[in-house]
């Protein structure tokens, strides 16, 4: 991947475009929650520091891909571009949203090595001289947590609300409109499926089979975060449905191997790199392809006693992960993301006629940065 | 208070139109979820039994006052209404959006004495052959509760999602549906910030003062129970703002009678004609306003020792709440609401400039209806 310095200065005019936007939005629901008082007020304060702390990865991609596709010298083009960039914001906040949620659900306050919002309440909660009113701690032992993971929820809700806010007030033609909502709408279910079947993965209610595994990781990731920036940016740009057809299966190819290395990572990979802690997936007990693979093989009766135990220590974890990659399973999921990427190149070689070059290459590279990827 | 024969035909025809249109919505997301399996589909199949069984008080009180408003006559005056009941519809999702996040975070699993969707949902995990999948039930012995509160939290995103889409969709002039967008955005925040107070105050976050309660009140309920639907009315007939600003007020004292009132009838009233359990705000430790007043009274040292024990059985509840009325809660509580009805009768006087014949009838026969309220 060659990134020439033109890209690099592109790609931070619209980071800056992206992020003036998000604090149009943050900052202005930070003043109006002012009235109802401080805590209300410290839940937008600390959304907005998350928000505005992220890559804008959807976003940039939403408006690469709509640079890539418009036809400049259109009439009101410059308007069109801003309804392009609100769109793109409003998808960073549906990915915060997402994200919260998740958190609650997972019962999480850490991401990336930093307290995630929720961790932030509940460090601002033991803040409270006493710990909150006299007396309140020994009748509620859990309230603090409660309050801090009620604030996820509520702020959840909000950004949920504010992604709609954005779609429902560009100044669209109604057919356009309509379009972008069915979009959302599509995204969200699909998103929310993903979640549930990931969660019924972990509760043990759904059966952990290696087909529903990545099924799940499609539509929990794939499709809000590669699919939706490029059918919104193709939609946006009026690029015909068969375009977007096009940008939606290689956003689905690269979505399934974004993920899927994602789990190689967290397993194999070096946290010094991605951050993360090495072996939570194992202590958790999170139903991977790595896992699925792996208990078909004879490796499993050796690995199943370890599997979900939150009190793992790192020298047993690290036998796990050895036997892990000598059953076969780290080389299997490398070998489902290269074929995803192989069927991902094939299909831009020859949808030449549905993808115009410049969007091409913008899928290119960001195929390039997936390849390269250690974080 | 006079039902006449017509008013209730057209009550029952408002109904069946409003059940219509949900109807729709909910039937349109409950196919497009059977490509994503059986746990899908009956997240989207419990929700629309309870959506469709509710009494929709929220639109029936927008349409009444739409009807009241709008001048007959007027082009496209059919598309208008079809829109109104559109608008009434997604009020009704929005409502029960918050009645299952807050269910999510009350930990409840009934409401009004049937299990809610979250119990569904457990029952419905139980219901699998040897409890999920094998051996899952020893690693997650919480999993099925986890796993029916995510359904709440993820179903609870989709109709929050559902109410904006509704909103959004209205083949609206510009300016008009900026305006509906302007009320929704308005009415999520105050409710949040309502949540959030009360779990603020359940949790011994927040001081439970009489002032913070009687605003929580509002904000928790009388902005989206009785603001929103006036206000959206308003709106959508065409009325000036100092109308709309009028139907606001008198929603708010509506609105905080109705809660007081639901905190007097939970607490002192017959529960076989409200359906619940007669105790539970006094077990949950939940600060009402007569639980403020009582703070403030030489009773509360008798009465706080009980006060938010899960155990606390039937006698020694009886008792409390003998002591309640005795130390003049019950009857400043009443004092509260009789205060806010005269306020609202009061401004419906004054404001016969404002509000048009018919739309008062709408509150007075609402007024009426709380008056007399059992449940």
């Amino acid at each position: 991947m060659t990134v020439t310095s033109s890209t690099v200065r592109s790609r931070s005019d619209l980071c800056t475009a992206i992020e003036h936007e998000l604090n149009g939005l943050i900052s202005a629901r930070t003043r109006a929650a002012a009235p109802y008082g401080p805590e209300f007020t410290r839940l937008w304060t600390l959304a907005g520091e998350n928000v505005l702390g992220g890559k804008f990865v959807r976003p940039l991609l939403l408006m690469e891909t709509y640079d890539a596709l418009r036809r400049p010298g259109t009439p009101r083009a410059e308007d069109q571009r801003r309804t392009a960039i609100s769109i793109a914001a409003a998808i960073e906040l549906l990915h915060y949203a997402f994200l919260l949620h998740d958190d609650v659900i997972d019962g999480d306050l850490v991401r990336r090595g930093k307290p995630n919002l929720i961790g932030s309440l509940l460090a601002a909660a033991g803040g409270i001289p006493g710990g909150g009113i006299p007396g309140s701690e020994q009748k509620h032992p859990h309230s603090r947590l409660h309050w801090a993971q009620t604030g996820g929820i509520l702020m959840g809700d909000m950004l949920l609300a504010g992604t709609h806010q954005a779609f429902a007030r560009a100044d669209l033609p109604h057919p356009l409109r309509v379009r972008l909502l069915d979009l959302l709408e599509h995204t969200i279910n699909e998103t929310v499926a993903g979640e549930q079947l990931d969660v019924g993965l972990g509760d043990g209610i759904i059966a952990p089979e290696l087909e529903t595994i990545l099924v799940m990781c499609g539509y929990k990731t794939a499709t809000y975060t590669f699919e939706l920036p490029l059918r919104a940016a193709a939609a946006l740009s009026g690029a015909e449905p068969s375009e977007e057809f096009s940008l939606a299966s290689a956003g689905r190819h690269l979505g399934l191997a974004f993920q899927l290395q994602d789990d190689l990572l967290s397993t194999f990979g070096d946290p010094r790199r991605h951050g993360k802690d090495p072996f939570s997936d194992l202590r958790e007990g999170k139903q991977t392809a790595i896992i699925a693979y792996a208990r078909m093989t004879g490796a499993w009766p050796g690995i199943e006693p370890w599997f979900g135990r939150p009190e793992l220590i790192i020298k047993d974890a690290e036998e796990v992960r050895r036997q892990l990659s000598e059953c076969g399973a780290e080389s299997f999921v490398q070998g489902l993301i290269d074929e995803q990427l192989r069927e991902f190149h094939g299909l831009l070689n020859s949808a030449t006629s549905e993808i115009p070059e410049n969007a091409r290459n913008v899928l290119i590279d960001l195929a390039a940065q997936l390849e390269g990827r250690q974080s």
